[in-house]
């Protein structure tokens, strides 16, 4: 599974709080932003809406991030996202954050393949085989 | 229409940039905020999910603001909310934004009325009798 | 001051809300973000440090939008800034939102010219003749 | 350390997304904003800008959230910090999210006591004694 997906991003001033550099909160987001960029890099949407009037989706299991450095308005962040591990009904990855050769963030991100049916509390299901197999090929192709 | 509602708050460190001040942003969620607080005050809410799977919503339709003075980390901001115009489909609102005697901002957010059905497109629609009874009874109470 | 600038974003996920459309409070930060693009595409920056240790920026005066209609989680958002009117001390920039050929939101951001001196309250300045020139060249290059 | 703060807040529109749920980075939101008011409440500040011109602060190490149900819009979070670990440099938390009974989200958060002196990097300090005492008086009040 060495396949990587990254993106490139620079910091806004929204993104900065009084101490000067980026806000924790950010990572969260552009952890969430890598790993749906991943999905439509490979064809795959983390809303997908199905003809009968349900939706696949992966919501979050749990997500954890260490801050090594600081990052600052207008710096280019280097956003890589790489898969960690594919269960039946789970993909967990990890995503690094980098400004140049300096190493700012480390996340992990869990999410389940869940099944919303409107108006009923999410199902967790299996993670259907067409999404497996994309994800798979992605994971292959290094 | 001279009754107001109002609620404070501490600003909070993500609120904050880094110029050391509330980043303006942040002026508009509290809007909304004011304005969800008021509906509710009133025994309404802005999601109001009806039997027939419809929900009538208040959409924003325009939101300004003017920023006068900056506000700060753990300040107390007094958010105070006024009905500027109830229309037949729209509420605007005024929103006055203050630390201690200190104006800091002041904004207005005009709303329509909206029925949501699933898979269709707003409709605007004439505020139903039931919620103008509420809004305007609030606004005659002083 | 028919030039323009204009960039394009993908509809994350972070930006929806329960009614299933982008949050209008987002279209503020699109706004500053295109304001700062178009600044250091002109080879400015909205936070410029001096030598002396005072800092030069252009903090918002007034912002206000205008939500024409909703843009969805992964429409292609192309975000279209243009100077309204250059004043001693101000820029004003108008910002349009568009999905293909359909028109989304159409906003108007005021900012003024200031300088911070660390532990002084902000102060309004002339712009300086180095931005203006800048600013201008563009303007004109069209 | 069994002393707990808590505090309480109604779920807002926007820090919900289009699956009709809280978008999970609002947790880490509220993770600070608990630690936050932690910290007033025993006489704290998160920023404590002393005479020399410096400022004693607590950056974040490491974050994580687990997610366990969903919350929605208009729910009454319940917010409730515990001390988890306090090491030289470092204060650990632990929080619980709930709505009732029913738990919503567990996340633990890491800081380091930092000095920031402006324009040199952040330099990790042992946690001042003034701080140490008040902290643990809370943590032995119970």
């Amino acid at each position: 599974m060495a396949s990587t997906y990254s993106m490139t991003r620079t910091i806004e001033f929204v993104e900065t709080d009084m101490a000067g550099i980026v806000h924790f909160t950010n990572f969260y987001r552009w952890m969430e932003q890598a790993e749906h960029g991943f999905l439509r890099s490979v064809g795959l949407t983390v809303a997908n809406h199905l003809d009968d009037g349900s939706t696949i989706g992966f919501p979050r299991v749990s997500a954890s991030c260490r801050f090594i450095s600081p990052a600052k308005f207008e710096e280019q962040l280097l956003v890589t996202l790489q898969i960690q591990r594919i269960g039946v009904k789970s993909v967990t990855y990890e995503i690094i954050f980098a400004v140049g050769e300096r190493l700012v963030a480390k996340g992990t991100l869990k999410t389940a393949c869940c099944q919303f049916v409107p108006g009923q509390p999410f199902e967790s299901i299996a993670i259907p085989e067409s999404y497996l197999t994309k994800i798979q090929d992605y994971c292959q192709a290094d």
